[in-house]
């Protein structure tokens, strides 16, 4: 609800085009949805609008019917829908509601692709330190994509084989922005962070011994990073990266 | 070191205008220089060039005597010199010998400015939670400012009064970019995360009663946030925020 | 045993009409009984005009048979009878023993409701940030619902789309309490505190990534809430939240 | 900005009461203030309304220039004005400015008292387990007490001395609310709340020996209190258990 | 090896009855036997004698092959033989081998009675807060009845019905040494720590809604006990108070 | 308030001896004193008889005055008195009001001597590790000796030169307890524990570099202990080291 | 790529002998081979060179297909190939494409044996605190035997039963480097620690009670051994210890 | 006390040249000594036999005299005396007792240097990450040059500029061990354990801002390091891993 809008709206009751009660119910009803008979959900149809990505469906927690349900309902809009987190027995259900839904297993999302794709926008960097943290980079990758974001992957370059991630540099230097997964001890951040001269997203990932508290070790490494251009996510939150890096390569667009 | 540079080099070697013994020195010959006569510090003087900022002193655990041969030879080059974590005392002892720097008291930064101001190349919105979160908020400020980059601050437009926030909200969502300090329980983030579609840098400060845990409580809202575009960097680290947003404003000019 | 019945009981001794042995024993015997052959429990019939709710079965730890012993043992009284963190198997066996038990499964509660309803003392609106989170509100919902709170509904909330709860302010403000359920970050509770007059529970959730450490961010985030007005209870505790709220709403009854 | 006061601001815009742009500047036009030159405050004048309770003034990390200004500010309305853990060097700078400010040395809190006293509207049982507790318990006092509540306050009481406690028993059970303000290992919450039927109010010191990590002990007794009607506030914060007492004693006037 | 056997030792080298190379290897002897083709355990025969009670079998991490042959060895003494936290299917092997063995259910112990019961050395009191603790409580008792320890168990008398536990007062103040088993917050500890003048052993279980930490808030609680005579064993660890518990009674023998 | 008192209590109201005002008046009063005008603290009177030793004070939290104040009532009686963790200051103000007080340096504690000594209990074996644990365990040492016991103190004797200890071996299975005192990584509880059949009560202190964490990792050292017969205090609790050794070595006593 | 080589290539291509581009080609290229259709790694055949060790495969987070092709891949070349933390489903899929792989149970690990045995290096005593530790210290052995080391193993001899342990004392002694693996509270790696001179590798394992919380307790306590020869690896990583024993031994040899 | 010399005493009581008294004194007298009046310290003498380097004195927790007197006592004898973490306060009153004691201002160590210097053992590569690193540095220089070993120091080389690192990959690589000092997030362990061969000592700092949790971030980081020749020392502990180097390198030497 913008100041045009509001001023709009005034001027129309101003006008006698508009009355009151109907001013009053506009600058009540805003676009959301609830869902469902008791209300479990209430869509945020707005979000859109407001921060350039459809409202995304987290599903540990939530039940298969009111994924589905939901997933339902944002389908019917004409935006592209993404559910993280989802099983393939979740995915299952969703497909039937909804038979355009692909899944993207390794990711474990899933993706319904309803908008015409784009010219990309972006050049992302998508960078693992190892081949098991390979689920969380591809959960980046699905979400950026999505976005229309180009996204070039370079896997398993952790600091251990400094050549191999060396090796990659000028590709790395070329992108708009590095997405930069990495579990164990997380070094690999700090070094590309001090490699490039562009934003680096840091997503510590939960793999690793006993002392990586599941991911609070490359976390902490990440925030910590002596390389300054560093900022962090969620341990395995691989749709924040891909949704943040998106919001920084489209800077790169005339807005 | 890029890949025209080497072969070009080659070329050289071939032609045998370049002794062998000469490039082999120019291979080696990185450009950091070491400090003082036990090298206590290597300056990256390479680092402008490959990140697009010089070297930055962090100074706590230095002595005032090493911050002061640091700046000394930071300033011999034409860059800008940047000290974070400054007491007055130390700033005292650089500007004996570097008269032109001054002391930013608030972010506790000593500045020196050798490059002459270009147009700015974005918008940062530098938002804090609360008036006591202003000194990390300015460290941020003094950052992104030095590295070009025009600042917007609003300060003290925390959650309890939330109706300060959303009158500053389409100031807000003009910006490239967001910084958002805050301490206590660090909820503006995700209040602002879900406003605007830019990205949004999120520093916890050390600010609030027992349970803040000198910031982990304020670090672990804003990781866990639940709007998508929000990044954080270390606790009271308002020097990575500033960067971090000029790497990301940056973006928007043509590369 | 109150100072009243003190004084009554020492005027019969001293009158004569009880002796001192039966005194004695009234003085020691209060109003629990042991459970089970081995006594692996006292319950305290007492509590219920102690406290204003009978005593409460906390499943976890218990074998299905002390369940359904305890559960047995306090359907004797005529007072409600409330189980919590139930699962379906052990709300079967305890059917078989009080067919009039019900069971809850949004809440994983089994309820016996063997008081009749009464008027509602107060009114209490339960806010959730998420649908992940309706579980544990769901839980408080029983409970206050049990103690003749009326109890309304405003799920998926959160503030990343902050229009749905500013939607619903009016609503929230005219309740006695609010209870607030909340997951990943917990924001929520700062904004709702920062919103109302009245006292606002705060639950925090075990859903969310990595860094919720399983509901330790909310916690902290409630714990450090910049309104003042926001208490906390344990983790996932939703009946601790619907018993406080009970308490509260019933202070705006006559005493 | 109520529902009422917005239909009436659109009827008289439609009557032409109202220009568009006058309406325009009151729908926008909130009850806060910027403080300062370089605005590093915004104060909150509305929050009296909407919570109950005008801002309040949290000094650490204020300088005291800041605190002084803010608490003229403040002055100015003709509310009661507090400020809490401030140290005697503070008070000195603000009673230069509000010459009827006192210092509750105890508290740490400034207080300027310009709101007749009203008839206390309700009691509040403030107990304490040890005499170290009672800097925090004399936070709560103060907030309470210029909130209008009437407080009784029962020192040292702690469990290892059962019988102290029990022979104020009949007093707190009396209480409308019972603040609880214990270090230590904080077991007192649970016995206190295991004794009333009124909400429990615990406050958890950073008073202690070595594992109570400054207070961590007992805010996780009472957050696991296995008496259900104990809710928790921050670690020291006498501030927030007085300000929630009030909110709770005043649902027992007719609202 | 105490000094008077080193002496008549040495003794009877210089008398020519004792071969040096004997004497050599006595010295070396040490009364442990190695277990298994591979020595994968050192039974330790001499801990009997030194610390009172035999060697205890810990079965977690354990094959149940490894328990087995253990167990086997440890039955050829005539001691009386323990292992703990075994499962059923452990149990079912050991009897093969051992077939006077018993299983302690409630406990997860695994008993073998070898040595003839002799008369009861002191009295504990066994007391905990929750049904929930019982499985603990039983594995510090059958320790304890093994050690030849007389036990009066008082179970689920927590602090929230307070009247239950005073019931029960003299009968706890009777015994010699007290063990305490709560979850939850594990307030009982202090209680009766304030109510006796013997050793209260203190034992943290993991039983509990979130902030419990698996036991880590009852731990805490029972280390700040305002109550001086607790101290304190691993969460969980029944076996360690019925020991400690063992090694307290038998002061009250003449030594 | 025994039973027998009950009766006696009962039977003279019932004889007429005693009115029931009178009976109601001594059925509440309760050993205890309040202190100070405003009754900050609540003297235990009656902890003597329960617990077996009188109120012990703990001075940090308290002001000076509040020490002095509450050391004087204590005094008033005849038996000791102890003040832990006092400064030398507050020394000096206790003892112009208590003049036979001293001061135990190494132990920060002012012990005031009233009753008679009597023949030592029992023998306590007080181990340290290091040189920079004296002060903790000379804080045991003072609390035991003024409880009536004696004690020998083996300091400095640390595992890595483990002949020192054994050396020591015999002289501390000589004790009916042992107080073992350990910071840095508290190994010497599990050696000791090893070798005694007597309880062991280990004390970490805060001693050791970083991951010390203040005496976390010799707290965790000792409550995981492979020796079966270590019970833990508090960090640094050298007084409830030495209370619990004294409850201990009592018991050697016929009761 | 060391010095040497690059100098004898800028010879070369002086000389004419090497072209720019293949000499471009030839720095460009280092020994790394991406492995599957979507480079899921990139195998590092240069770490045998760099490190002494040929790359490891660390199972978990991988897929079995994964862990096959990079067996496959490493297995082509003529190195000995280790996999650790593999279950037995993994070997099985492994031994079809590597039929001379073997599996070792007890450490969890694939080996295939490729090079010819040489003599042993250098001796390790491998030394355990308990049965429960033996799989961890099984993975040492496995990789320092692999890396063609001598490891003579004592299991079973944590510090409650000393006298086993001062058995093998010179056994330990003799040896050129300690591995030493303990859970519960670890002190053995301070004891062995005291009685050697040469480095002792401690592994700290998670076998414990609950407040071992999964190994931390044996880390810290082997991060402040008061022996001063003790360094860490994380929690049961036996490979990180087995492989750098390997290295300390290997500098017994004249390099 | 080895066989050998257990066999020839044993020879001489047989011989009769060796009186059993004398024989059990011998066996009993063990190389330490008390220290003070109170025995407060056990000096053991026979540390520098059984593990190559006399006791050193760590100061912390220890009075100006107390490390004065050890300090007195160890120089006695001709060993190297060595005082870690002390102030010039200390150093000053050392030095009136032990005249040619030095100060190491850097390391804050005291130095009495009595053994002739020997032939160098080893070549150790001391690196640091940055400027900030360099005390906890200097004490580990200071203890390996005490230990007779040669050092080259590498400092302020982090991975934010990884040329830096890379030009001095050769002077490392020369080295017997590597001791790698690295505060903030650590990340320099891995990457120059992925260069080398030899095992890397790591020493974590307390360098950083908040999230460093005083060493907590680079000692994870450290532990879970992607390359595997890195073990982990405590935070600031230079002494430690001085030391463990000097027993690393001494390997290289025929023994």
């Amino acid at each position: 609800m913008k100041t045009e809008s509001l001023k709009e709206l005034l001027e129309q009751v101003k006008a006698g085009e508009l009355a009151v009660e109907g001013a009053l119910e506009k600058l009540r009803h805003l676009p959301f949805e609830p869902v469902g008979a008791d209300h479990f959900a209430h869509l945020d149809h707005h979000r859109g609008l407001r921060c350039g990505m459809p409202e995304v469906i987290y599903c540990p927690g939530k039940t298969t019917e009111q994924v589905v349900e939901i997933f339902g309902k944002l389908a019917e809009t004409d935006n592209n829908v993404l559910a993280t987190r989802a099983d393939k027995v979740t995915y299952d259900a969703v497909v039937r509601k909804a038979p355009s839904a692909t899944y993207e297993e390794k990711a474990r999302a899933i993706v319904l692709r309803q908008e015409s794709e784009q010219e990309k926008e972006g050049l992302i960097a998508l960078v693992s330190a190892g081949t098991s943290d390979i689920p969380v980079a591809e959960e980046a990758r699905v979400t950026a994509d999505l976005l229309n974001q180009a996204v070039e992957t370079i896997y398993d370059v952790g600091v251990a084989g400094l050549h191999r991630l060396l090796q990659h540099c000028e590709q790395i230097q070329r992108a708009n922005v590095v997405i930069l997964v990495a579990g164990m001890e997380g070094a690999l951040a700090s070094v590309v962070g001090g490699l490039v001269r562009v934003p680096v997203i840091a997503v510590p990932t939960s793999i690793g011994y006993g002392t990586s508290f599941s991911g609070l070790a490359p976390l902490l490494t990440m925030l910590n990073s002596c390389a300054a251009g560093v900022s962090v996510v969620n341990i395995d939150n691989g749709f924040a990266a891909g949704y943040i890096a998106a919001t920084i390569t489209s800077q790169a667009m005339p807005r």
